[in-house]
């Protein structure tokens, strides 16, 4: 992984091999990004995506392999059990382009991901909604 | 519907059963956002969606309804009939993670949605373009 | 193609007929945007879409047309023989909704296409990767 910063924006590579969200997080916690949203396009060669459903509360995972275009990886960056938390949401073609999405879990660069953070300073939290059994933006006051 | 602003930036929550175009119509009129860009994450359970056909002037819509996550809440923030008017094209994953989206008419929360807005210093109006029949910016000057 | 300049902010719009890559480099060119980040919705009419193979180190291309709604354009502007490159992939819905998607060759405007572009100032050389077979972003000091 390697990056430049301008002011509040970063430019992040992620390479060949990397899994996203583990190498986001540290990239956020390593240069003190605890609020933010990111867009990013690239291809990875390995996925896990799910979809929740509110009536059980729980994600089904499914797993993706191949040449996996990322046509948009977009989310955010909150503050969850104190360190940054990345949400993305990622959609991926295979082979016949057609495409598929949901939750992002996990990835495996495998051509290169380029991705651009907006820093915003300030902090929100992530507090368990007990109600839909994730833990959600806390925007109280 | 619970927001933070940042300076430009507004992070805006969404909460089970809120109508997303009308929440964020409401939001931006309140909060006097009348220009910017916007990307967002969630699940719906209901939306709304259409696809333009140029030679009829119409659009077909589509009802999708069940746990549907939203890999991507693209569009912006103009301004029409002296309101602020809401253009957001989306993309929802059905149960097996594919995809299908468009132009967005209306779509009911189904978990959270969580957006994050860029408000831009400035104004510009849609006009109806009579060729396309559809109101577009109007950036001539 | 017309747009407006809000700071570091451009509005842009393309009509029908345009071909969007060339559209966007010629405006990067006019405008000195060099570095920067955009997001973009709207319809074409024809686009020509790509998957990546790494082990071939070819692209594999496909052709829509239609009625197709631009779900997302996300990508980036970097430095690549001495002017801009645009680098975008897309999200397009076919009249079913379905949605196809990959890196974008070319593709030209249906019914309108708005997009929103960040200007950095700043600049990031993209450099042949030999290993990767693509100009990727060269973030070494």
């Amino acid at each position: 992984m390697r990056h430049k910063q301008f002011g509040s924006k970063f430019v992040v590579k992620l390479e060949k091999g990397e899994e996203v969200i583990s190498s986001l997080t540290k990239f956020c916690e390593d240069n003190q990004i605890f609020l933010g949203y990111l867009s990013g396009i690239g291809a990875v060669n390995k996925a896990t995506i799910g979809s929740y459903e509110l009536s059980t509360k729980t994600y089904h995972w499914k797993d993706f392999s191949g040449s996996l275009e990322v046509t948009s990886l977009v989310g955010n960056i909150t503050f969850l059990d104190n360190k940054p938390f990345i949400h993305v949401h990622i959609n991926i073609s295979d082979e016949n382009l057609t495409i598929f999405g949901g939750h992002l879990r996990e990835a495996t660069v495998g051509v290169t991901l380029e991705i651009f953070i907006e820093k915003i300073d300030g902090r929100i939290i992530r507090k368990m909604d007990n109600e839909i059994g994730l833990n959600l933006l806390d925007l109280n006051d």
